[in-house]
């Protein structure tokens, strides 16, 4: 007997054939945004089926997931901004300014979308206190608290997923701690900030300085006023320090990551790599020696062959390369930052913990490295043969600047 | 008090700070491998801790994984083929010739490493129904059979993991149903078969015959003695039949999808193309129509631009874009295909059931489309600005040969 014909043929003891719509009301997980700004709001506008094909609660988009709460400083002059959605979704939502109507609560995971380490990292652990699960796109808080807060989830039975932390709706952090658990990370190059990518992108196509480059991001949204966190690569370095914790299970403040800002670089130099067939990118980079338990570890201006993934990568994208053991390369791109591509992130986040509330992830254990080192002047990072990991083919895919 | 210090300050009840290897031993996790071939003994020797570093157990690549089982039609005549390994790991291992060996021992995860669809889908079947969590990286039986076995998985309260059966140690399984699951893809270009990937790019290369470049495959181990299922696009079909169903949630049959072999290809054209700026690939591509339940979606051998990923994606590499209403396009690219690369996939897999056996994965419902569609003449397919998945740049991304 095939297998088709055997499940067709009710031979299979037990009620096999639950109509849908009874897996889909038991299964529905109700939610709680915390923050009603760019990602917050670009997440409750999913929940409500905002989809341009308008087709609300969709196959694989926002199934059994119902928006309950919103909080947000400004809850009251916000609550209409959802007036474009259906009556009764926006019915269901109790919008609030207080944090305890949330956690009193009966959301069953809590999206954190306020930014900042404080107050987001105590609301994070209150969460799990009272036994949520959270998601949250908060580099910030899993860089420095991630350890804590994922031994906390684990021994309350709970989730704490963040996909969005690092790369938006790349999935990076998927790939890194699940799809290559099965390989041994050695390596991790990556554009990880996509203002700073826009930016360098935009001096290398048309030769303006670093303030014209960021008067035109700010200009299509790619950067905030103040852009010092990205510009110096604060935020690269906290996603790096993310990345590895799930790549390499080393726990690393993000302050021992040397970092060099590409505020001071000139149109000039950008001339002078073109002449060697290259251009400039903000790289965070990342290589673990286990034998010396030694973590070399930097965010910085490089230069990079025009033919790399990282030269191809430009406006407000990301790309990672990774570098394991077995499989050799490999190599991931795409949207870095923006509510859109973080929405994503996070509704995936919503999905995966709607769809087993009962797994129990445990903590991961991240050990600090021995010895951080960062970046020397004149360093050249090889590329691999990626048919072979260990072999090294000689060409340069990154160099200090 | 800040998360650190709460944490640290055992003013948490229960005992929060377990021996790790209390909690390694409880969870330690039986694996039996069915057939001893190339995959199979490349996730044996990893379970046996083969890594280049020599560390058997290192963090992050078999924890609590034992092998215990290994079934094979030559078992008995490789039995010695895992004597460079540690005696305490040989002497833990049971070779068999008799499924039912595996079937009534005491492991708890079977993985599926015989290929072809019988009698491997009625030993997942098996499996499953003994209340074993099952690994495989069988593309035709899990593009033929998945849906029925994923819902068996379901009932039984165990799992099915495939990651291995599309793209080799490119997560592009979990990337596609986990990591994008939050957006609601339109589209899925992609290389999916190393084979033709390495018979092509040689081609471009150095102007040979396909029966030239089949040769040098096969001299590399990049091609088996018969290539058909590779270079007609069985191969492929069957992987973009899993996308389908991960990505769309689609029921498509891989006989649905219209399929044009490489095999008559000739060298000049080749120089047709290089002269437009063009290579050609073997490309797998799926587009839904979700209005009208249409689904495009062929293997054919297609015109891509030098500057696209896909002309840059050489020898036995796996590459795919995927574009979603929300992110715009997300690229992953890797190694495709070989023993080291398969055994990341599966191994990953082998962690995920292992960290949380009690997770129970519902069966995705996946629906037939009311239309399959094939490949026009002529067709070509536009770019997307990845700014806004919904902007058409008109630049030329694949073209039919």
């Amino acid at each position: 007997m095939s297998i088709d014909s055997f499940l067709a043929s009710g031979n299979s003891p037990g009620d096999f054939t639950r109509p849908a719509a009874l897996v889909a009301a038991a299964q529905r997980c109700r939610v709680g945004i915390l923050g009603f700004g760019t990602v917050g709001s670009a997440i409750a506008r999913r929940l409500g089926g905002a989809d341009p094909t308008g087709a609300a609660g969709a196959p694989g988009t926002v199934d059994g997931l119902d928006l309950t709460h919103i909080l947000d400083r400004r809850a009251f002059a916000k609550r209409d901004a959802l007036k474009g959605h259906a009556p009764a979704f926006r019915a269901n939502i109790v919008w609030t300014t207080r944090f305890e109507d949330v956690l009193a609560s009966d959301v069953d995971v809590i999206v954190e979308a306020i930014g900042g380490i404080e107050p987001a990292a105590e609301w994070i652990r209150a969460a799990l206190m009272a036994g949520k699960s959270v998601v949250t796109a908060n580099k910030q808080v899993i860089a420095h608290h991630g350890p804590a807060l994922l031994q906390l989830a684990e021994r309350q039975g709970r989730q704490l997923r963040f996909e969005g932390a690092v790369g938006g709706a790349m999935p990076i952090v998927r790939a890194v701690s699940d799809g290559l658990a099965g390989d041994r990370l050695t390596r991790i190059v990556a554009i990880l900030n996509g203002t700073s990518n826009a930016v360098l992108s935009r001096m290398e196509a048309t030769g303006c300085t670093v303030a014209e480059a960021l008067v035109e991001a700010r200009h299509r949204g790619w950067a905030e006023a103040d852009p010092s966190a990205d510009v110096d690569g604060i935020d690269a370095r906290a996603k790096l320090a993310i990345l590895c914790g799930v790549g390499f299970r080393l726990r690393v403040e993000p302050a021992r990551i040397d970092m060099r800002s590409i505020a001071r670089l000139q149109p000039a130099k950008f001339e002078e790599v073109r002449r060697r067939g290259a251009t400039i990118r903000q790289l965070a980079f990342a290589e673990y020696d286990r034998a010396r338990a030694a973590l070399t570890a930097w965010v910085a201006p490089a230069i990079v062959p025009r033919s790399s993934i990282f030269a191809r990568t430009c406006g407000p994208q990301n790309a990672a390369l990774i570098t394991g053991e077995h499989a050799g390369e490999i190599g991931v791109f795409g949207a870095g930052a923006g509510g859109a591509a973080t929405a994503v992130a996070a509704i995936g986040d919503l999905l995966a913990i709607a769809r087993d509330r009962s797994a129990i992830v445990p903590a991961p254990v991240w050990s600090a490295p021995s010895l951080v080192k960062g970046l020397d002047r004149g360093t050249h990072i090889v590329d691999f043969d990626n048919r072979s990991a260990d072999r090294q083919t000689g060409r340069r895919l990154a160099e200090a600047v």
